[in-house]
């Protein structure tokens, strides 16, 4: 059996992410769709709107055939390292080849953007490092650079586009790992009307979807948009908590964590940057909401993502040193499959480096724990007092 | 002019304060009554009720003439330091002397008791240190040996009950510091019937008035358990914030810490006995109320006031190594006068050791930093956002 990874969120899922799945499958020519996809925090920094449980049931009920948690620490990682894990459990579960949405929409490009990168790694990293000096946020920094070097050249991927991007950090982390995994794109649609008619799939943005939900209004009207399984499940995850999980709504606990520590607590929290622990003490003071606050904190230097991703480590309490005592993902945990999913595990099973964990209780290791204790901060959030969720809940079985 | 001391949590103010307050004035023929009073956090290591300006206000309204903060440090601390603070702000306002409220009702049986003691040391702390090996409670230990020590003697305090502990706690107090503030003692009257008639006040517990405006009952009956300004100030009080101070409010941020810390953060937290973190943590796991938390980490070696305590500083953040850094009371925290009691301190002012601190802003030192900590935290408890609160009140005048 042949199996195509693709590294998701689903925060929630929708049409796109629809297209995504199908595409990937017919591209590769693959017999089933291996997901790994981010728990309850988020890349950008954000608890996700609904929980693992809940988004694990949208992608079997849309056809993703295997779901597979991506540790917090990767999850909630820089770009690079979200790559690195998502990549590293995707190569362990078996894929023959993954396959990502990029604003590009061709493999080749990407591949000449990585040889020349890999061809002028001294001149690039000095080309970030002078950008870097001039007090420009990381990211853009990343982009002068490697628009300095591409200025001559043809025929590179545009990596000042965010799925780009990220795809470009897939294909870096799988060469790194020596992955023999093929690497496939496909042309990302987004949220506009010409895109939507080309695919014949009306497409809405997550923050659109969000907002809907959010409001109460009528959600029957977002089945043009999203699956009605996930409409379906998504009610299910308003009734269960009252709430869907967002920084406003956690900004309370952040709040009184961030002026419980204060400064000198707060810098031991990973990716804040020494130098604005005061600014993010200060600003909780008097910020009364989390808009407020991330507009006082946020700057050129620090972007709302990456002050996200800082208030996610303060809030579940995930520090420095933790962040630099993880190698590599140890562990595949399952949330949920198919039948077929079911079928090809029992398949490769013997095959799989990676311990594979259907049950909270068998992560007894940093970094499974720490999945388990961001369940736990997540839970707290959305104000449950269901503790026992994340070690009761069974891989999901769709068959 | 002649000042008495007198220490007091007001939590909130009824009649038995007001006989206590009108006593103390009567039996040292004083000229002014000085409170030194808890600030958000109380003794038995609880959010005080209504914030400390509201209990200002009660104060001086029932006729107090000045009243100061005791520091969070002393305020949340165990009995014997408690006395401390409290005994060693009084001597530093002037006081000749201080007056307190016992079950014993005459001032003789504890001179008699603390001579005894002074006398038998050596015995006293053998005897203590057989008790806590039996595994009680150290109160309780205490209790043992003294009730050991005085078997065959007459004449002296009858330490088990509360009151004339913590009055004995005055009284070693005010001979470590050498102090020469005459100490004086008056019967208390409790929330019972023979008590209350032959006062003339009827008294109602504290516990019962707070459950009474918990309730929202018809608080206007309390008329004849609290002066009828205590009543307006509450209702002022819960106008102000919607609610009033309780564990039970504040639980929910109290088990969000408790858990994003996890049992080897909480070890660092003062009054945290190595060997209960684990307790609490698991315990914060599913217990879903404050009540129901309590029950399970309570025991007979650690009664409800000593977890309550470690509670208050959890939330809080005070460490261990805080605790053990302070070595008496720095400031003189002014938060209320009457017209007397200004006079008195254009008196005195010169006479003063310690600083007299009038604003927030003035409280440069650790434990002046750890009070207004403290109010940011109650605060946050209380869900209100007006954290310049503690930096806006200048103390309270009542002409």
């Amino acid at each position: 059996m042949k199996a195509v990874g693709i590294i998701v969120e689903y925060n929630p899922f929708h049409n796109g992410h629809l297209h995504h799945a199908e595409q990937a499958r017919a591209e590769s020519g693959a017999d089933l769709v291996i997901a790994v996809m981010s728990g309850q925090f988020l890349q950008r920094g954000e608890p996700a709107f609904a929980d693992k449980w809940a988004r694990t049931q949208m992608a079997l009920d849309a056809g993703i055939d295997l779901v597979i948690e991506l540790p917090y620490v990767y999850a909630t990682a820089q770009a690079s390292d979200f790559a690195k894990g998502g990549i590293a459990l995707l190569e362990a579960i078996g894929c023959s080849s993954f396959c990502f949405g990029s604003e590009q929409g061709a493999i080749a490009p990407f591949l000449n953007s990585r040889q020349l990168l890999t061809e002028h790694a001294a001149e690039y990293q000095y080309l970030i490092h002078e950008a870097v000096q001039t007090g420009i946020s990381y990211p853009k920094a990343l982009n002068a650079a490697y628009k300095a070097l591409t200025a001559d050249r043809e025929g590179f991927a545009d990596l000042t586009q965010p799925n780009n991007i990220l795809g470009f950090h897939y294909l870096e982390a799988a060469q790194r790992l020596g992955s023999s995994m093929e690497p496939l794109t496909i042309q990302r649609i987004g949220a506009n009307y010409h895109d939507s008619i080309e695919a014949g799939l009306p497409i809405a943005s997550a923050t659109g979807i969000r907002e809907a939900f959010f409001k109460g209004d009528s959600v029957e009207q977002l089945s043009a948009y999203m699956p009605e399984t996930s409409i379906a499940t998504l009610k299910n995850s308003e009734n269960d908590y009252g709430t869907f999980g967002s920084w406003e709504g956690f900004y309370p606990l952040l709040r009184f964590t961030v002026l419980r520590d204060g400064p000198e607590q707060l810098k031991q929290y990973a990716e804040v940057t020494e130098g604005i622990e005061n600014l993010i003490y200060q600003s909780a003071k008097t910020a009364d909401n989390f808009e407020a606050f991330i507009a006082l904190v946020k700057s050129k230097r620090f972007t709302r993502t990456r002050i996200q991703r800082m208030m996610t480590h303060i809030f579940t309490g995930f520090t420095w040193q933790e962040l630099h005592s993880f190698a590599g993902p140890e562990y595949i945990r399952l949330l949920g499959m198919s039948s077929t999913g079911r079928l090809y595990l029992n398949h490769i099973k013997k095959n799989i480096t990676l311990p594979l964990v259907s049950r909270a209780a068998d992560l007894n290791g940093p970094m499974g724990k720490l999945d388990i204790h961001a369940t736990a901060m997540y839970l707290q959030g959305l104000g449950s007092t269901d503790m026992k969720k994340e070690f009761t809940t069974p891989p999901i079985y769709r068959g």
